[in-house]
């Protein structure tokens, strides 16, 4: 994998390792966020999209279950804070 | 990640381990919870969207899905609580 | 996390160890229905939605799916019952 | 959980243990197919579904979703078969 | 389980094991589409469904989902091409 | 598997082992996409869908989905960073 394929501009993720149980939640919905930034990087579009979007029920649950998967990921890394 | 990006002022994850599978479950219907208020903070927009969600069976099949991810996640960090 | 947070006026959950893969899938449907009922704990509301719901396949296949994320759980709390 | 809780009458999973990927892939369809009978045991109903359902391609993705989830579980349960 | 009730006129899946990471995906793939295949055998109806599926990106992503997770069982099986 | 049946023109994905986390994050992108790819290989037809596709919130969310799928088989194939 090269530098030119993969721009690394901003260190954004630079370890899954965190304090504790909140702080990895923060991550995951970090990384949840930066996995929708990737696919539409126009932030204009994304705030658009907002008022709809946050007030939609089901949207909200979609949006809850990413950062689940993404926390299950942060708390394997962390062995779970034990 | 420091403290002005992540804010703390509440401590509503200090821990993954729970007494048992029951408090374990209860953890993961916070944490989904909370991954639906991390996007949409305003609980006025929250308990407008409740009655048309909650008699969804579609929606309340969704909300489930989120918890069992939640609960992989707790039960994994209490070894199964065995 | 204290008692009042967390009402445990019943058990449905004493433990995630069953005597066999088919007791656990049960046990795997028991708590996906525990999901739904978290979020929705009014039955009247549930069983209106019944109908509907259990004749429409997407729903069938998507509740389909709570359970085996759920059993994945269950399945490696009895180390798969090898 | 007692016998009455979980009625028994048929055996449909002895055991998650296969005698190669192959025979673990069909039951990953068996317990697929079990999760959407569990909530809709009326046979006729499901019948009446079908021709829809099959012929609908986002109804088979979802459908080859719930056996890749269960999959992983018979997989893991088989040491991967290695 | 009986050779009866899993028939295996075909042997498509002999091992979850490959030589790399990029054969493993194609496996996952191919893992996806049997998972198509068992609930909707008739090739006739998918190639019907094909033009309308292909070209919707929201069906497109749902197959891409699919391959994620039975490229996690291909993985694991392969202790990661470590 | 033979080589025929899994042509391997360009070798995209020769390793899960990256240097960091963000590098592993860019690699379940590239992961997700070729998910899609392998469905519809028609590049122009890709393009087409993008505008709607990725200014639509729920698809933005579904694709970030796969993502964080795909990025913890890379994080565990990486056992995490650690």
């Amino acid at each position: 994998m090269t530098d030119s394929e993969y721009p690394m501009a901003e260190q954004w993720l630079p370890s899954l390792i965190t304090a504790n149980p909140e702080e990895g939640f923060q991550l995951a919905i970090t990384m949840s966020r930066r996995g929708v930034k990737f696919t539409q990087p126009d932030m204009d579009v994304l705030k658009e999209q907002r008022p709809a979007y946050s007030t939609n029920a089901d949207s909200l649950t979609a949006a809850s279950q990413v950062i689940a998967i993404n926390f299950q990921t942060v708390a394997a890394a962390n062995d779970y804070w034990r």
